[in-house]
């Protein structure tokens, strides 16, 4: 790992302006007068210490560095679906549904995509909430899953479920309210939440998951959150991640039950992100969705306001740089509802070919057609190896001295507990960073492995994680193993 | 046009939300408690003329309605340019790098930007800014363009200008500013503008194009406009469309030049959108980009803060659907570009499909390369088409009694100003509607024609507009024609 010591460059090289200088004489806009929630938001994920792994890359060869931070299958090496991509590329260039390479039920998908599109073309805007046909197979999706019906005008399709959260989120916003409106987030959560609540000047109303309980979500904890807030905020709505990023849990239906009653009694509106429905790695776990259980609940609790998310860049697709996902309403007021689709309507739409990836992971080949074959085979290969992966993850990260891990259910991450010595607590004090941000960019620094610090995802007082995900292929998520075991002994030998 | 007289549902009819009922308890989140600025927005360019005709459009066959609301090529039958979906094509489905059908600097293309994705697939997460390659041709465009040096660093890849306008404007929103911050918009203007700031809670500072020149910007009413609002507003930036949306117009090299000194002296930030770039009609008139115009002012101006927009969806593509652009920013503080990166960084990326076509406008086939001919030609004759049209539309408003229309220089729209009967300005508020947008629902009903009051753009009070784009192909381009003219006649003999 020696060569992997490479002379620091500032981690914002590369990111000056050529045009800039100093010299000149005051901006308009400067970093004082610059949106204050966008100076104060932070994501993580894409944080500094993923941009000093960038700058590694960059100066060495790629194969080096383990990009563990983010969930993007396919940059760790996982291959698209063929099925997805022959489609695509058949509602790109139509030229393709002459070609005799491509299967007749591939064709067949990207001839009802293009009916739908103006003109027949991917290059025509799409109606605001997608693509009418792509709504309807997502609503077939949801009724085959849930064994409930669905209606597709519920369904809006969004650029992944990141714009989809962003723009229900903002649904929220209101500062001419006598309290300060907050949101309910789970903590450690995705910082997605965090960084979108701050950017809109919407509170947060923190609930700690239980790591002792594999991360369960205890309905005492959300009271008292809930509670503690009414002095400073009005609480409107509560974020649920479920399977669990970062920690990688899967709620019990009685978990579930209870978050509903939580929320119904309280009169909170719940975004429910299920993007991870497809990654469920424990044979003991299962996934609900909240649709259906409020569904099943009945009685005062079908009324729920719910919002759903649901994305192509995970599940076995991995689709991540295509950017679609959805987002389906239940029980939204309709006036709401008309607001919304106003407001999508000033961005357009999402992208047609992303929307044509959504459509492939909701409305896949069936048994007999020709593509179902290969699409079963590579899926099944995808999730058989995510889970081996989840095990072996776990139990790498479990067997370590100073290191707890809990059981990765679902999802596509780890959120290992990290008990750090005292003398690298103050190591990293004495450089004005969070311990566990301090490990991190050892880490990444002695092994090229790139994860994220628990603290960008939010953790008790006094705990240390950080977040790697399963996504290497398995040589090299050995070889990562391989690397980081001698790194964390070294660390707790040098700090100790 | 008698079978145009459907009968009406309810324009909302389709965006009920099938889960909801009134008979329930009081939601969470109702029309009341809804952000207000979500409320307060309005874009009309998806508005209800264009709503009430999807509905005409569910109800008959396809080709009758004339959707000239929406600067949408595809849409209106402008096929796709080969090379683009090529590209496309290979990037989502590098099986066919191996096709014969395949011209080789496709390949080639479609290589270049694999080697820049992770896992050399279009599935993994780009860059927030974007792929570096296609951030690197962008510089070269923009540099072959303008004839000046220009670094990738300062491009960021968007999801359509609409999302980089929107990433801009987000950056001046400061609510513990002592006065209100605002922005000055032309008047017409794309409605995106007013939209967004309503969004953001930005104030408007609208200053209004000279119609009787040409639409052209005069800078007295620039410093009019900025003048009366000091009491009210801090304004910090001034957004200029060029070529001009609604009205067509393109700036003269003297008109950008007081424009940049108008924007010095008072401090302001110059938001340039140029996606019309390519669409320049009119013999006399040529594009100038804001940063040449400024780097040749030189002396004090050639430290201009300016953000320019770019965009696939205009042009000779037309490839809306695909959703992407670039911003280019010139003298940002370096300070406000980190954040403005962490702010996006949290959004994750633009779709790395649209991307690509964006590489390909940027990077089109070199003379000699395989695909140079037929790319030359197809560019070529849709651009010559769109000219036909520009003046197609010009000559055909102009000629009819109680019309008048400004030259259409470029861009890809007619703004027509209407001298409405005092009938049917009664008629109209008797409706609570603007008399514009009466005529506009008037025809759409009457001909199936789809065009934007100019009430969704503004104007001066007292003047009355409709927007049209040039799209519709040639024959129905003038059958167009053929349908407005006598219900135009019928009209204004009606209210006479």
């Amino acid at each position: 790992m020696q060569a992997l010591r490479v002379s620091k460059r500032a981690i914002n090289a590369g990111r000056c302006l050529s045009t800039c200088s100093t010299l000149f004489a005051k901006k308009t806009l400067t970093i004082d007068n610059l949106n204050p929630h966008v100076k104060g938001m932070e994501f993580a994920v894409r944080g500094p210490i993923v941009i000093r792994g960038s700058q590694i890359e960059k100066d060495l060869a790629k194969v080096l560095l383990i990009k563990a931070n983010i969930g993007d299958a396919h940059d760790m090496g996982q291959k698209p679906i063929t099925f997805i991509r022959q489609v695509i590329a058949c509602v790109a260039y139509p030229e393709l549904l002459q070609s005799v390479a491509i299967p007749k039920d591939v064709k067949e998908h990207a001839q009802t995509i293009l009916k739908d599109c103006g003109g027949r073309s991917a290059g025509a805007y799409t109606p605001s909430p997608g693509i009418e046909c792509i709504r309807k197979h997502c609503a077939e999706y949801i009724s085959k899953r849930d064994g409930l019906p669905c209606n597709y005008e519920d369904i809006v399709i969004t650029a992944g479920a990141t714009e989809g959260i962003r723009d229900v989120l903002k649904l929220f916003v209101d500062e001419t309210a006598p309290k300060k409106v907050a949101v309910m987030i789970p903590i450690p959560q995705y910082p997605l939440y965090s960084a979108t609540l701050d950017e809109f000047n919407l509170g947060q109303v923190r609930y700690y998951l239980d790591e002792d309980n594999n991360w369960g979500l205890n309905i005492e904890e959300c009271e008292r959150a809930l509670e503690e807030s009414k002095s400073e905020y009005n609480t409107k709505a509560i974020c649920v991640i479920n399977p669990g990023n970062p920690a990688g849990q899967v709620l019990t239906r009685k978990n579930i039950e209870e978050i509903v009653r939580f929320a119904h009694r309280n009169n909170l509106f719940i975004l429910a992100d299920e993007v991870y429905q497809e990654n469920i790695f424990d044979k003991n776990s299962h996934f609900y969705s909240f649709k259906k259980v409020i569904a099943e609940m009945g009685g005062e609790y079908k009324e729920q306001e719910l919002a759903s998310f649901y994305s192509v860049s995970k599940g076995y697709m991995g689709e991540c740089g295509l950017r679609a996902g959805y987002i389906e309403f239940t029980n939204l007021d309709p006036e709401v509802y008309k607001m919304f689709n106003k407001m999508i309507s000033a961005k357009l739409c999402a992208s047609s070919l992303g929307q044509t990836a959504l459509d492939c992971a909701v409305n896949p080949p069936k048994p007999g057609e020709p593509s179902y074959d290969l699409w079963h085979k590579e899926r099944r290969s995808i999730l058989e190896s995510m889970k081996q992966r989840a095990h072996l993850v776990q139990e790498a990260y479990g067997s370590l001295e100073g290191i707890e891990c809990q059981s990765v259910q679902g999802a596509l991450y780890a959120f290992p507990k990290l008990h750090l010595p005292q003398k690298a607590i103050e190591a990293a004090k004495s450089k004005n960073v969070a311990p566990d941000f301090f490990y991190g960019m050892e880490m990444l620094e002695a092994t090229g492995i790139c994860t994220v610090p628990g603290s960008g995802f939010g953790q008790k007082k006094g705990t240390y994680h950080f977040r790697t995900t399963i996504l290497p292929q398995l040589p090299l998520m050995k070889e990562m193993l391989d690397r980081f075991k001698p790194f964390h002994a070294n660390f707790m030998k040098k700090y100790k």
